[in-house]
């Protein structure tokens, strides 16, 4: 596969054998990228596939492509993974969804939890979650993703368990279960899985999650882990989760 | 184990049954912990192992302490991994050192190649290597591990490959690997590690190696690896090379 730039495209810019592309990606083509008609990119579709193109028209602020070949393989994960995340601050939520990208993720909810230490101000969330979805996008690319994550709105514990039911398994990762000897094995866990199976895994904020808290994820089905005997810092969990499911599914095969 | 705040102890301040304290852990303990007399900490010994005492004494600048109890057990990786790393920007390493220490690595090495962009001022080197032996003893002490990781000075390829004899296994984290369809399995090579095995782990910087270095590496014996089918980015692949042994080792087990 080419080493080509790559760029997800909206569904509704996908015409017969023409791709159109628009926007900062459009800037991003001509004024960073300094592409001249003939060039080749890559664009990816939403429903996971991509297709070399050909850059044909540019104007000021579209770029027009026809399609020369679709692609087949996937740098998708057979697992998908949503990472329930204690809200951190700011830069370390926008590090777990810059390296969870990377790192393979599906989907990323924030989680208002009792000891979140910081509070995200209501009127700036739209902005935030622009920034936010930028992110994601751009390490979606970085890392030749065929999908870029979802990110969704703050939840809370009671809202998480409640709509936790569609997942084939949830993990809770619990701080308190790397600190004694007894405590259920995360590979034992992991290896179960099947692919396309669809897992939630949460993870406390800073100064992790209430006992209440934990009493509410476990009645709804949320199984706790530990994960590796070291106390993690709560944006390095979601990485070594990802990574391991990775190394389970993609390396060992 | 007591949740207790963790210092790690150098070799010539343990006597007999009494630990001394000194410098910035003393000012840590007495300012900003606010600790008295009869309240317990753990101390780490430079030899892996670690002791509940409790503080008998304290003065401006010193803090006297007798253990009360070894504590068993060890949070330190069956697998000693070296992180060589190609030189980033200064904070990208530093973030290596933080959550390359949390996730278990043994050692760290910065290596200088071809297409590094940075340099490193060898004038601040001396200021520079006093802050990084300072995170990764903090994030020893926090990640609850028996011991801190060493940082070697700068290397270069060929020193870096000439002093390669002594491990077990040297792996090659190579961009190129990901991109094809025919690789080395990371899983497969990892699995057949034993027990105090000593890896070392180079990965590329930014720009990734040069075909030259690549070969030298490879004529040195170090196999390459792709590590998942994702391009990561330099500061994201010793965490995920980090968190799969830890998994395979620690969880799998």
């Amino acid at each position: 596969m080419p080493d080509l730039q790559r760029y997800f495209v909206p569904a509704e810019n996908w015409h017969d054998n023409e791709v159109v592309i628009t926007d900062e990606d459009a800037h991003h083509i001509s004024r960073v990228m300094r592409a001249k008609s003939g060039d080749e990119i890559i664009c990816n579709h939403p429903d996971g596939q991509a297709a070399v193109t050909e850059i044909t028209t540019m104007t000021s602020d579209h770029v027009y492509a026809v399609i020369k070949e679709w692609l087949e393989g996937s740098a998708e994960s057979p697992i998908a993974i949503t990472i329930a995340q204690g809200l951190p601050k700011s830069d370390k939520f926008e590090f777990v969804l810059q390296k969870g990208t990377e790192l393979g993720a599906a989907a990323f909810i924030p989680v208002q939890s009792d000891r979140t230490i910081v509070t995200w101000d209501h009127k700036k969330m739209e902005k935030k979650m622009k920034r936010f979805k930028k992110i994601v996008k751009e390490a979606s690319e970085q890392s030749h993703r065929n999908k870029i994550p979802s990110i969704q709105p703050v939840t809370e514990i009671n809202q998480l368990a409640e709509e936790s039911n569609g997942f084939d398994l949830k993990l809770l990762a619990y701080e308190e279960e790397a600190k004694t000897d007894v405590y259920q094995s995360f590979g034992m866990v992991i290896r179960r899985l099947n692919p396309d199976d669809r897992v939630l895994i949460v993870i406390g904020p800073e100064g992790g999650f209430s006992g209440q808290e934990a009493d509410i994820l476990k009645q709804n089905d949320f199984v706790p882990v530990r994960l590796g005997p070291r106390i993690l810092r709560t944006e390095t969990a979601a990485l070594y989760a990802l990574a391991s499911v990775s190394y389970q599914f993609e390396e060992l095969g």
